[in-house]
């Protein structure tokens, strides 16, 4: 029966890798496991949203039966108003489309963009789903190494465009280095974008954990925002509400023609009952959520702390729930962090899972998301890191 | 900015259309509507079960966090047990996906057979999401016209198959005509598929609604079932689930590897609190599916001893959800379904929705979903089709 090359030249899924390693490994007993591995909420959303829910499930028949392609009108016109607020722009109900959570944003935006043999250039090191989602479509994704400083460049992009170029993909706070770019290097890469009549998607998935509590960036300050940026963002984290899939894409009304296509031939709606807890979260816990941003930024600072302690580590990139690391070994990522794994009992990735082979940029790092182990964990990361040793 | 031709030349969602002409129009007043366009339950799940969700909502942080890929382990091998059963065939819980709906399953299916440039054989009228999916990622879709019968030939289809073509799909019992396929048809397309190395892909969403009480096939008795044949399944209709995004895939592990690259980049997992539900509606909901079953098979009779008194019209197909009906007019099936919308309150879909351009077996016709109406109901269609007059 037929595969696929294009799925076949996929890689497979990196945390699933890593839960492989897990599974194979025998941990010392004497240290308790931290996993630095995933970036999920471990605890489950906070109890007012639980009871809202469980009534939901008792008494509105909706939360059950299909709803609109484009999402539970309600959301979309709460959504509109929150980022129009957050953002000081000028956005409409019409302009948003709720998804089966924000990978979905990701992949409904691209089928509207792309097709087999065009390009989309991606900063590295990437998302691994956005680069994974290309290359099983036949759409070449084009590396925008960062360097050392982990930061994209604008002029290093222009040279990367060709006619087959459609989009370029930022991530901020991003996923996995946990930089935060600038407002003016996101409004560069707009005009770039602009200049050259390709679209400028920006993942701000992690927006509600931002070190900065203004607007990130001015691009919805623009009456015609929607001609070159599209903006994706995802209710899971901020309300942890990752089970129930549910996340959103702000671009043009005609956009979104296109879009309704896609996501009636492939989930049809995003789930019902996650569309209603994601509209009460945004009614009812923006201060909540902000105790939730103070907690994951004092973390941020303890990151930071325990770096400055540990000779020969250099923390490269730290925000939202990620941190990039070097680490002082002569060894491959993979390396590290199965002795990591092994002898200390830490789960994390290496940098390169996150990268093109051969790509030197993140050959001697971990990602660390460190956004479900708290200040006295972090402590005991000193102590991990420090007895790590590798055979020569 | 760019916009992807091959989704540009898609079509638009038809239940999406159907509801722009419901907008548009002012219905007669002394004529109750009826809505027999779309297949979806409009009752929530039954009470037991949303007590279980709302059990689940309060007391379970797994139903509200990320799970695997391919879907929560207990689901898995409780629909392995259960499809061994029903078909008295072979399938262990490793064989299985759950997927976000049943359009997801055959998306990821799709994904894992074909890129851009090949075929696939879809019998017409087809279910037109198959469609949309593949003409939006340049796949051809090749129809395979039914005729009069609304049965496809796999004698026809095998005229079809050249070096591009990795798939033939069936929908039985069939969306949109309500044909349930024999098993020895069903067979003759497995034998056909596996002679030409491609894949026999069969949409079984309304398994739980067919004829027979027995297995509807005996692809599954064969012990190599999963190198030829994939089964998809949807929880939707069953447990009445449709906006908590529960489907299913039945395949080999082989292809599982490759299914589990797509789930992650889109949706990473199915919504856990549906998953839950639909594994208590197998443990629990036998005997009330049994019910739902036997009132859709009583509003089929009814519907067939409607067009047996109703001179001039001709009901082709009836099975499942739906009826396809030829009328007695000289006008196209748009025409036709709006006259029924202005003059008779009644919203159905053109049977040429479901059928490319041209396609002579259509385009006299009506689909006519039922299930939602009663009998009561199904009786007032009688006089709304007697009195629908058009315009010479």
């Amino acid at each position: 029966m037929p595969l696929n090359p294009d799925i076949l030249a996929t890689d497979t899924p990196a945390i699933m890798q890593a839960y492989r390693w897990l599974d194979a490994a025998t941990l010392p007993e004497d240290k308790p496991f931290l996993n630095v591995s995933q970036a999920a909420p471990a605890l489950p959303p906070p109890e007012p949203l639980r009871q809202h829910m469980a009534e939901l499930v008792l008494s509105d028949t909706s939360a059950h039966l299909y709803g609109p392609d484009l999402g539970h009108p309600p959301l979309r016109a709460a959504l509109a108003a929150n980022i129009s607020a957050h953002y000081g722009g000028g956005v409409a109900p019409d302009q948003i489309a709720i998804t089966a959570g924000c990978n979905q944003a990701y992949t409904a935006v691209i089928a509207t963009l792309a097709q087999a043999g065009d390009e989309v250039i991606i900063p590295t090191p990437w998302y691994f789903n956005h680069q994974m989602w290309l290359t099983m479509n036949g759409i070449r994704p084009v590396p925008l190494p960062c360097g050392a400083s982990l930061m994209p460049d604008p002029d290093e992009a222009a040279a990367l465009i060709t006619e087959r170029t459609r989009a370029i993909v930022l991530v901020t706070p991003n996923n996995p280095t946990g930089q935060e770019y600038p407002a003016d290097l996101i409004r560069a890469f707009h005009a770039l974008a602009q200049r050259h009549g390709i679209a400028l998607i920006v993942d701000e998935t992690y927006r509600d954990f931002h070190a900065a509590s203004g607007a990130p960036h001015d691009l919805f300050t623009d009456p015609d925002w929607a001609e070159t940026f599209i903006h994706l963002y995802s209710f899971s984290k901020a309300y942890r509400l990752t089970g129930h899939r549910v996340g959103a894409i702000a671009t043009s009304e005609a956009r979104l023609v296109e879009v309704e296509k896609y996501l009636d031939s492939t989930t049809i709606c995003a789930p019902q009952l996650g569309q209603r807890a994601a509209l009460w979260g945004l009614e009812n816990l923006g201060q909540w959520v902000a105790g939730e941003r103070a907690e994951i930024l004092d973390r941020r600072a303890a990151m930071t702390e325990l770096f400055d302690a540990l000779p020969g580590w250099h923390l490269r990139g730290c925000g939202a729930y990620f941190a990039f690391v070097d680490y002082p070994f002569d060894a491959d990522g993979e390396t590290v962090a199965k002795a990591l794994l092994h002898q200390q009992s830490v789960l994390s990735l290496p940098g390169a899972m996150f990268a093109p082979k051969g790509d030197l940029g993140a050959a001697r790092s971990l990602r660390l998301a460190f956004a479900n182990i708290d200040r006295t964990q972090i402590g005991q990361l000193h102590d991990r890191f420090s007895a790590l040793s590798l055979a020569p």
